[in-house]
């Protein structure tokens, strides 16, 4: 990663904003700037040079992972350390610094720590998610982790279908699919594993429970990892038992309804239009009212990250974004499909990550 | 639990902190008042009721989980959902409605809008850590449930036994460990599974990488689960191969260590006694330079929660408060030894959670 690169393009935005620092606390962002994996940080870009605050826990991990930033070790907060430095720094009379925050990520009682130490000293100014606008667009490098988490996520689901089975319980397919994740070399999973079988796949976040699996019924599993930072997102439905022909359709309408978004998904297209694209087709069926959520989602060094293919959403996809397209249906009490893949936006269209054969599986 | 007791609890501290209705915004505060296990919430906490705000994917949820709490589905965010209820409402003529608010989980951007929705209405005033309190002296309902997962969490040491061998990767270790967990109910990890083998058992966060085990050096376990919402923490370090005289008397000091600070646990002792009772013991054999972070912590709904054990913490223990005795010891690029147990504070002492014989384990 170019993280040098990636500051001096942030450095150069400041001016606009008419910031002079940035402060930024949100771990993602201070990790995709300066490459520092650590829990405990603030990382303050200046005109000049950028400095990563820390705790004496991250010394050696610090100098080992960043290049581009000068490293400070702390025993306060990082955030009121960096706070700290710019009050004791010389300023030219008559000259009053604009210290920009990321308000999203910075609690209302740092906010007032930090506007007490630098009372007189500079004004605290909510800056524009400049950095998060600089992630929603992956460099070649990213596409390739992502590209290497996505291929490790895809492969969990062959476990998944392993293991689903009428009797096993929901959990036991998740903990198998957890260890193989491990084994092979996820952090963690990026959001907890959703294995939601009969009744429970209508349930849009239903992790997976003790519950045990019928003997007829849709499962739906919703899984990911976490491999080099970067998340993966993946969901499947499969079916145990013969499945009757009216869920046969189900699972038709809902596939259809992801292709078509997929086959919509290229660069100057809104979210707005991708979602569209997905809803309509759940409309003709009479099956819209059923899908309750919204198409997708950007992901990197976070599971959700703009932008977000959602009605009402008029930001224009772009080569480079990468994004989920999940469109489901659910009647409550009854059943759920759903059915996603990542796709990276392409300079003509956009690319289905890890592809395979999505008719429906019976178990 | 009795959320209904929790809540006028609460309600009876508002008046002395001068504020009249108290949004809840840290999601273990809602949990710990309301049963809410969500995502997505906001607790308003009035003079004679209160209000759980969430969204439409938790409508079933909401209702199943929640009795003493009236539950508002919105489509704005929580607490901006909460503040319009707030603004909306008719209020006394010449009376200014105070809002507490919880300023260290509330961003400094929602603490804005609020303060522009409310304008005129109401006034935001950053409330003390009341739930944060309330939530030190543990029920004896939770301190069942604390005590079913710490009796999880340490049979996780039997899998880590078997598995931990020279060549075996701390990561197959970990994924043996957290199969089990979940096989065992646990919804998931408390924190990231710490495998630190060989010199990286100095690394103080060593959490489980992809190197092999050595054939001989110490291994330090730290490991821990979520059930039932409640967190397990527990620290085993084993030996690989026969140890050394140095090797050996490492881990009595540390040992001693840790039984002297637990003896020393008992109500009105504060966290910095305890913290020095183990300091004094590696003090006497030249090791306290390599303790390099506190003694303890309390844990709960959360892995880490007021009250820490740590010099300057003068904060008294109580009965049913539940904290962590970990000291531990450090020499960088050589090795590192961890013993933690979980104790619960009763009328005259402690209890050791889990007991369990603490002599050093070859391998």
């Amino acid at each position: 990663m170019d993280h040098g690169q990636r500051l001096r393009t942030l450095r150069g935005q400041l001016p606009a904003s008419r910031i002079d620092f940035l402060l930024v606390t949100h771990l993602p962002n201070i990790r995709y700037l300066s490459g520092f994996t650590g829990s405990s940080a603030a990382l303050l870009v200046g005109p000049s040079s950028a400095m990563l605050f820390t705790d004496g826990r991250y010394i050696t991990q610090a100098k080992e992972e960043v290049r581009d930033a000068r490293i400070v070790i702390g025993t306060t907060a990082p955030a009121v350390a960096a706070a700290e430095w710019l009050a004791a720094r010389k300023k030219k009379s008559g000259w009053q610094t604009t210290l920009g925050i990321e308000s999203e990520s910075l609690s209302s009682g740092a906010r007032d720590r930090l506007a007490s130490l630098l009372r007189g000293k500079a004004r605290l100014h909510s800056a524009p998610p400049l950095v998060e606008r600089a992630r929603m667009v992956k460099d070649a490098e990213e596409i390739r982790l992502i590209r290497e988490a996505i291929a490790v996520g895809a492969s969990l689901f062959h476990v998944a279908r392993k293991r689903i089975k009428p009797g096993a319980r929901e959990v036991e397919v998740a903990a198998a699919m957890e260890y193989e994740a491990r084994i092979k070399g996820a952090e963690g999973m990026s959001f907890s594993t959703i294995i939601a079988a009969g009744p429970r796949s209508a349930v849009v976040h239903g992790r997976a429970s003790a519950a045990r699996i019928p003997r007829s019924g849709f499962v739906v599993c919703d899984f990911g990892v976490i491999l080099s930072g970067y998340c993966s997102d993946r969901t499947r439905t499969v079916h145990v038992g013969q499945p009757s022909r009216e869920a046969r359709s189900l699972y038709a309408a809902v596939l259809e309804a992801q292709q078509t978004a997929i086959a919509s998904v290229r660069p100057g297209v809104t979210g707005a239009e991708v979602d569209e694209a997905a809803r309509s087709v759940l409309r003709k069926v009479k099956l819209a009212k059923y899908f309750t959520h919204s198409t997708g989602h950007g992901l990197g060094l976070e599971i959700h990250e703009a932008p977000r293919l959602a009605a009402g959403q008029q930001q224009e996809l772009e080569p480079g974004m990468v994004v989920t397209v999940e469109p489901g249906a659910y009647v409550p009490g009854k059943w759920g499909v759903r059915i996603e893949d990542v796709v990276v936006l392409t300079s003509a269209g956009c690319e289905v990550l890890a592809p395979a054969d999505k008719e429906l599986v019976v178990i």
